[in-house]
């Protein structure tokens, strides 16, 4: 009856409609593949033992009653600060009990399923935690767990670094720490109110202690910013202690669950052992012995930019499953007359806008996980480090630097790309990526944070920018660099480079590409740093003359980070069965970012505008190539329904039934009438109208 | 004391702290601007009377306490629904009252700052009314007011077209209308769950009828998919109508203030004169006459397109202006040791960010005016159209056939572009673009399903791309085109064309580049899809294959529309006094444009690599101009406080002293425990641990 055909789709001689075929063509879509889907998600979590441990911790939240999200959507600030604070107590437990690679990954999975959980907890353990444990002493780590900072026993700590007038400057926060030889204790004093500290996670609501940035002045001399612990509240009865004030910040973008707060000192002393001092240290007399290099002060900020990398995989992972799967069942549109309509998963323009989408959560992952590596690395040289290890700590400290530069670049084009993803899959939903049921704008407001916190991304982009051009300066000096630009050495044979009709597919060319790209701009960057400074600019003054060219240079070399890291995972982790199926995405991931860019591998020469259609073309290829097992690859992230927490990303395909049955039980049918329908609904719609009042005048 | 010397600035010999010093900041800056800012407003509003009425309208907007906004950002669903019920019922006064002129006027600066207020009302005076006036006969329009859809009485009508299962795909659509000759009615039934009516706005708790989109059949023939009216619910009780269900789709992204809803009808009986016949018609007898163009029953969907472009001037200024305020008066770091801080306007980089944005916002200004103008003459045209002329008709038919396509491109690129002026303009105010009172969280959740509804961005530019194409084929056969695309008739003169050392900030060289650009993409497409029809594809599946070229396409034109307005607006409209400074925005715009997309030059040919620095040079240039002017620009918006409702983007600089109080008088100190405090915190903070109980065994 119908000449479009839209109602009814015909499979194996069985007819189904709109609403009955979606979880038969996933059925269909699943049998698509061609690799072992197990085998791929143990490449995904680094091997069968990880997989299982994710699986065990995976039904251990499900089943929880505490961590049960069906109404997740639908809860306001007020019920979502109180559920996140239960959610925190009850994974405490697990931090007390568990073994630290068991609790990392409860939090990884955390994080999905409820960012604002995730952060609550990270405030103390990540932030709290990291400062004492990165700044103080042993000692003096040993005293704040004795105190309880070990299982959040009559103590949560929170980490007080911005002020409302200062974030990503800290050397300029104005927060005081004078110190009074007499008492021998430190005064803790908010100057004026643009001092206040301001956004500080867990002060509103939670916060027993603090670590507080403010700069210490002993006799008169402010020797900067340094780290102090203070207590916030009274214990057991979490009042207010004395000079200590605290607002809510209330409404936020997102993560409403984290009760950030302002905090402000007016002459709180504490004792002066509670100033952190593993590197700046102040004795009884007011002598200051001040670190050997201040990037080490700040190595606990490092963790937090290398676990967003693998963040930034972990959400990306559950969006781009939930609008592959989607694109898989959604019919729209018949492109020949009398067919059903088409899956828009096969409108080439729809694989185009997710398929390198899908490649580059996959890259996100290699990255991650190899960045993640040298950091345990560096973090276990630190802390073997023998007080007199000259050589040693040098050599920290150059790993120190690098590792810095590139988790800057990293964390930013990450956390952005996530953002990008969950923005691009709800576009790719239609109207139903709209919906609050899947998840798409919750975890937008929630995660875009991770672009402005720890570290904004544009100023970390500029400050990697800065660390290339630095290393291609002492390249140029003779001087040794770090493992991520070693690339550079070989500049001078790639600075001319053209692809010359070598195959666009192969790895090794396309790895090439990028470092000639990257190359190319580092250089000549660092060739106008260098006049720039021999025109008598400072280096400041120089590096603020190239900020444009220091951030490019971040993106490419970064991107190409992300591109070796890619092949070189395959290459030596990949099993015969899964190598082909990764290496698509790969290629995919390379030839769109070359695509994207293309305007970048014009100007160096390296490929000429033919090529750019050759590169147009094979994405087109492996775009098809990657659609026929998509389902394949999105099932390979392994994530339960409950970590996908959206109706039209079920893992059976049945979208309609379970978005519609999730709308309904979140909204059940009352009234027809509004809550506001006495007051507001029928006084306007059922008015009657008053007559115009109007005196009569007798003018005659 | 303090070396950075963050914390004071000295002005005239007064000295400020981080404080105190934005407002004296503010006050700066706004002296800086050469230009007469009324002069801009009155260029920008379309001359001083529309400011005016403008100024009049905010005033009235800002003292009607229905209005205002002081607690906005902390509404929840239910409070925001209700508010939003209370507010669409003053406003249905105006309309009532009002020339339409100021009712549009009043409309869109609600739209500033309550968006979810414009759409609920536009539910009915836009969609519902559009769809009656556009498809209904003059006689169906009239009785459809007398039953007080003119002012809302007893009546309030919202628009069922999108289907669980189907949206952008109108012709597949799958709710019946089927004639029954016997009692000369309709029966509309939803067949299956997947053809529920989702998304209704105003479904779910007010209207009280409908146009629906239902396949019209009679005598067992399908003849697609036409408009109905139907009534939802009983007048004055308002409960549901026989045979009418309704759910209500709860939590969205944003615009909750919207009470979009579900619909199922269940052999409802409508009498046949609800079918709306202006272009259809249905008689006593089931004889059924067809329009004679289809686009022409769709030509009400032209009007929310329209509107969207100038929506997101609106909004987009809104957001400029506060990121630039905020950029004026926020310092971090100090470039120069023992200088005061940098103001983030006076970083490059930050410029770069910001100033192409505000250069963006001021030309979609300038296409928004230039396509309402166009749909105005086509409207009326249309109106005052007689019955049997013919070459009327097909005027009319080739105006509206550009307006669509037109519309269509600039809908999805102006929609696109506001919701990344919004996204970037946060991140641009670091952390503080994250507090739900700087107001761009709530914003950029309202404003993006503007890329999905009333037409999905992705299609539209797809269906832009393939007007582009058919009018270049219809072209190189010597029909007739619009003008939009006239340059393409100059194609032959411009296809090889290059900068050959021409000044890069002549408007004429810069519209010529991007026409050189947008024909070669469309001629080259132009020639695949000969090519493929040639090879014996139809013409769907031609554009099938050309979709991405398509997307490339509509990009490209549409830019080049912008550019090519905004100068051409200059040129006619903008007096001697604000000439340059507009000029120094819209070369900064079409300069900025081109180093985006800079593969596209270098691949046509116009431009060589060289000239991509140059271009970078220009860019830095006009940013730099640009940059001492920012807050005259900005306050040429005229937005007051009220409309601005961010305290960091407030009009006198104060932004600390306005933010602070904000955020506290909305989250006023109370205990510092929180509300769940006894029932949760407690418990767990200050619980006692207990121990294992272990039974001793007697293992002996
Ligand atoms: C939800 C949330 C939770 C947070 N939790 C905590 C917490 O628990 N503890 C804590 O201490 N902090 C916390 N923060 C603060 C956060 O770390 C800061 O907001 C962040 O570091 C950015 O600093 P800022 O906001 O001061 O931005 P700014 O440094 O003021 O930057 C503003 C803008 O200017 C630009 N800019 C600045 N300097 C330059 C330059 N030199 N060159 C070019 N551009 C420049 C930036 O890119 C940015 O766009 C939180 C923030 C948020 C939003
Ligand atoms: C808040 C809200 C309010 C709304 N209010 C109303 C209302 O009052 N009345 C009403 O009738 N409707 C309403 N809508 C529905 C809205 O108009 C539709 O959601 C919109 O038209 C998109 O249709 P869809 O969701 O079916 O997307 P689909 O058409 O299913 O598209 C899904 C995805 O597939 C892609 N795609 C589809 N076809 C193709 C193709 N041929 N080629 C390439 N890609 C393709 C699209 O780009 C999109 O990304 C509302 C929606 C929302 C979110």
């Amino acid at each position: 009856m119908n000449p479009n055909n839209t109602g009814t789709i015909e499979i194996n001689g069985k007819e189904y409609n709109t609403f009955t075929e979606p979880p038969v063509a996933m059925a269909q879509e699943r049998a698509k593949t061609s690799f072992p889907v197990r085998e791929m998600t143990y490449f995904l979590d680094g091997g069968e033992k990880n997989t299982l441990k994710n699986e065990q911790i995976m039904e251990e939240i499900e089943r929880d009653p505490l961590f049960n999200n069906d109404n997740y959507y639908d809860l306001n600030k007020e019920q979502i600060r109180e559920l996140t604070m239960e959610r925190v107590a009850k994974l405490s437990l697990f931090v007390r009990d568990q073994p630290e690679d068991d609790i990392k990954k409860r939090f990884a999975l955390i994080g999905i399923a409820d960012m604002g959980t995730y952060t609550r907890l990270g405030v103390h353990y990540g932030l709290f935690f990291g400062a004492v444990r990165g700044t103080g002493t042993a000692e003096q780590f040993g005293h704040w767990i004795s105190k309880g900072a070990g299982d959040l026993r009559k103590f949560y700590g929170c980490f007080s670094m911005t002020e409302l007038g200062h974030g990503s400057n800290l050397a300029g926060l104005e927060t005081t720490a004078i110190y009074d030889e007499e008492t021998d204790e430190f005064i803790i004093n908010t100057p004026h109110i643009a001092a206040t500290k301001w956004w500080i996670g867990g002060a509103a609501h939670t916060a027993t202690h603090t670590v507080v940035f403010a700069r210490l002045i002993v006799k008169g001399k402010d020797y900067g910013v340094k780290t102090f612990v203070v207590q916030l509240r009274n214990i057991n009865d979490h009042s207010l202690k004395v000079g200590i004030s605290i607002g809510d910040i209330g409404k936020k973008m997102g993560r409403d669950g984290i009760d950030n707060g302002w905090i402000q000192f007016t002459n709180v002393r504490i004792p002066r052992q509670n100033l952190l001092m593993k590197y700046t240290k102040v004795d009884r007399e007011g002598n200051v012995t001040q670190p050997p290099l201040a990037q080490l002060t700040y190595g606990s900020l490092i963790t937090g930019r290398v676990s967003m990398a693998s963040d930034s995989h972990q959400v990306g992972k559950r969006f781009i499953t939930i609008a592959l799967r989607y694109a898989c069942i959604r019919r729209q549109f018949s492109t020949t007359p009398g067919q059903p309509e088409t899956k828009i998963i096969d409108y080439p323009y729809h694989q185009r806008r997710l398929l390198p989408l899908l490649a580059y959560v996959y890259a996100l992952k290699m990255t991650a996980d190899e960045v993640g590596a040298l950091f345990s690395r560096t973090m276990l040289k630190m802390d073997d480090l023998k007080p007199d290890d000259k050589a040693g700590l040098n050599e920290v400290v150059s790993d120190v630097k690098e590792l810095f530069s590139v988790s800057a670049g990293l964390k930013a084009f990450s956390t952005w790309a996530c953002a990008d993803v969950i923005d691009k899959t709800r576009q790719a939903c239609g109207g139903h990526g709209y919906s609050g049921y899947n998840g798409f704008g919750q975890a937008y407001a929630d995660w875009v944070v991770q672009c402005t916190w720890e570290g904004d991304n544009n100023i970390l982009t500029l400050s990697a920018g800065r660390a290339l051009i630095q290393s291609a300066v002492a390249l140029r000096k003779g001087e040794p660099v770090g493992n991520a630009v070693s690339y550079l050495k070989r500049y001078k044979d790639l600075a001319n480079a053209k692809l010359n009709g070598r195959s666009l597919t192969d790895p090794k060319v396309l790895v090439e590409a990028w470092e000639v790209a990257a190359g190319n701009i580092i250089n000549r960057a660092t060739d106008q740093y260098e006049k720039l400074i021999g025109e008598g600019l400072n280096a400041d003054q120089a590096f603020e003359v190239l900020s444009q060219q220091r951030f490019q240079a971040a993106k490419v070399h970064t991107r190409r980070h992300l591109i070796a890291a890619f092949f070189s995972r395959i290459d030596t982790e990949a099993g015969e069965a899964i190598k082909q199926p990764l290496l698509n995405l790969a290629l995919l991931f390379a030839l769109w970012s070359i695509e994207e860019d293309s305007g970048l591998f014009l100007r160096e020469g390296f490929l000429e505008p033919k090529d750019i259609d050759t590169v147009t073309e094979l994405v087109n290829k492996y775009c098809t190539t990657v659609r026929e097992e998509v389902i394949g690859y999105t099932d390979a992230f392994n994530l339960s329904d409950y970590f996908i927490n959206a109706p039209i990303g079920c893992y059976d395909g049945d979208a309609y039934r379970h978005y519609f049955q999730k709308v309904n039980e979140q909204n059940p049918a009352r009234d027809p009438r509004p809550p506001y329908y006495a007051s507001t609904l029928k006084p306007f719609l059922f008015r009657e109208e008053e007559d115009d009042d109007i005196c009569e005048l007798d003018e005659e």
